[in-house]
């Protein structure tokens, strides 16, 4: 074949390639001796309704290479957003990659693997050349999903993936004269808003409680770390912009919901009332959180945790440990 | 070819190839007489590294079919997440789908689209039968790809992909004996830190300009839409469960951040000195902004926005219009 006229840059071919996200597979079949052979390949997609096909590409240089080419069944398992581990596992070469796993019951005797988003049972139509890989076709003889969120890879990268939004309507931006203007896009204005949405929620339960916000944040401090002094409470809950001073807790002792050591520093833990008064508070809690995802979706909110995750290790100042980004 | 024993249901077929994410394309070619042809196809995957090839699928039902069969050229184009509009006009029939888009310099006749994710300038290398699609392997004879996040495709709606993030360091749900354990994956804790978080880094503009967060948040409005009335404000502002009242008011306008009006009912505008405060703190919040998503990366970034977009309109509990979720 003709060479491209301009030198060709294989990494910078891998990275380019990189760009167009996959699913993550992985392919099994089984060896003329029984034994289970597998591999995680991204190279799968579909091709054919009817008849059902799909295919996928294996390198000429794999060790497996024999395996597949005797096959004529082979499975294909796409993984769900909690299987990375096992995308690793069956990416490396050598060891015994099903080591513990439970194989289910299979049409032909391709090995079939649990917990997947979906799966392909094949039989081999055609394998075709493909430069440095073999283009397995195969036809679908039986399949099944899940719903669990489908593990992704994008650039080299593990990736979760989320549906796109419509934009959330506002005419803010409209003015503030020239300046940066105040949008939509802001992430401290959508994370105030998504934040002050959540708590709104459940707010009723602060009212009737009548706990405030730093109330609140008191509460859950020493629901999961007892013991602590005003110093330490402080510490922990100064990022919020509350002050949760020795006058805040000294109210909340005289409501009953704390009790005081009488150490040589006062050091403060939940009374029964108080601890009662964090669960409930906590319960509302999850009870918001569990309609939010209803309504959201359980791959949105799964996405978004993510995400709000990396920017807590983005944005961490350097909070004590029970609140530290850590590492 | 045999048939599955199972009966077999085409749309659930569909449904699970669904769960296998993948990328959006649009590929393109030239017909004989230069017209310019082209369509929205996902089934593009890698082949080969050495010789560079790639592949894909186009049913032979295709109106299309003919031209991509005599090409001897073709480019994919891998689409960025903010061409989900291109992708929908090339997955439509008839219209001059090419209408007002600029086409660049290519290595060949195929027309070459700009602001895509990555491109492959490609020539035909194999032509495989594929039950109902004809699958084409070309080789890579130039390629080219920018930093935009890519476009996804899963279960039938288009999506975003945000790298998976490793766990953030807590030992709460340690105790809180029994009860709904208080977990880093609680969305409202996880809003609540990285909202906090985010207002830390810029409390310090607030700090010097002496203002408070619900002169903050009052600021803001105004900033947007001036001439509100106390009433009007509180109800802007009400979600933030902080109370921006006729005190509060009073006490911008006495520090000269507000102008009021003389109406019947008093309706509050930003002074001169008011408007460069709001665009003091806004200009901050950029900063803080721009600093996280340069940590952040601009994809995590965009999906953050999405997600949060997504979780606003959950959980808006009727905002006025400024802030409302809107439809």
């Amino acid at each position: 074949m003709d060479k491209p006229t301009s030198p060709f840059d294989p990494s910078g071919f891998r990275r380019a390639l990189g760009m167009f996200a996959t699913g993550v597979t992985i392919v099994t079949a089984r060896a003329g001796d029984g034994a289970p052979v597998g591999m995680t390949a991204n190279s799968f997609n579909s091709v054919s309704l009817d008849p059902p096909m799909v295919l996928w590409s294996l390198a000429k240089s794999a060790r497996s290479l024999p395996v597949f080419h005797a096959a004529e069944h082979w499975n294909v398992h796409i993984l769900a957003n909690e299987q990375n581990d096992l995308a690793n596992r069956f990416a490396r070469a050598g060891e015994d990659k099903f080591a513990g796993l439970a194989l289910e019951p299979a049409l032909a005797d391709a090995p079939l693997l649990a917990g997947c988003a979906a799966r392909f049972q094949c039989r081999t139509v055609f394998r075709y050349e493909g430069g440095d890989h073999i283009i397995f076709v195969g036809e679908v003889i039986g399949f099944d999903q899940s719903e669990a969120a489908p593990l992704l890879y994008v650039s080299g990268e593990y990736a979760l993936a989320t549906r796109l939004s419509r934009p959330v309507a506002t005419d803010a931006g409209a003015t503030n004269g020239g300046a940066a203007p105040f949008t939509e896009e802001l992430l401290g204005y959508l994370l105030g808003r998504a934040h002050y949405q959540f708590m709104w929620s459940f707010q009723r339960t602060l009212d009737e409680l009548g706990i405030s916000h730093g109330e609140f944040f008191v509460l859950s401090l020493l629901a999961v770390r007892s013991g602590l002094d005003v110093a330490e409470i402080a510490a922990h809950t100064a990022y919020t912009g509350i002050a949760a001073d020795a006058e805040l807790l000294a109210g909340m002792c005289a409501r009953g919901l704390l009790a005081v050591s009488n150490d040589a520093v006062a050091r403060y833990a939940l009374s029964d009332s108080g601890l009662a008064a964090s669960r409930q508070v906590l319960a509302a809690a999850h009870a918001v959180e569990a309609a939010l995802v209803e309504q959201l979706g359980r791959r949105e909110a799964a996405g978004l945790r993510n995400l709000l995750k990396h920017l807590i290790r983005a944005s961490d100042p350097g909070l004590p440990v029970l609140w530290g980004a850590g590492l």
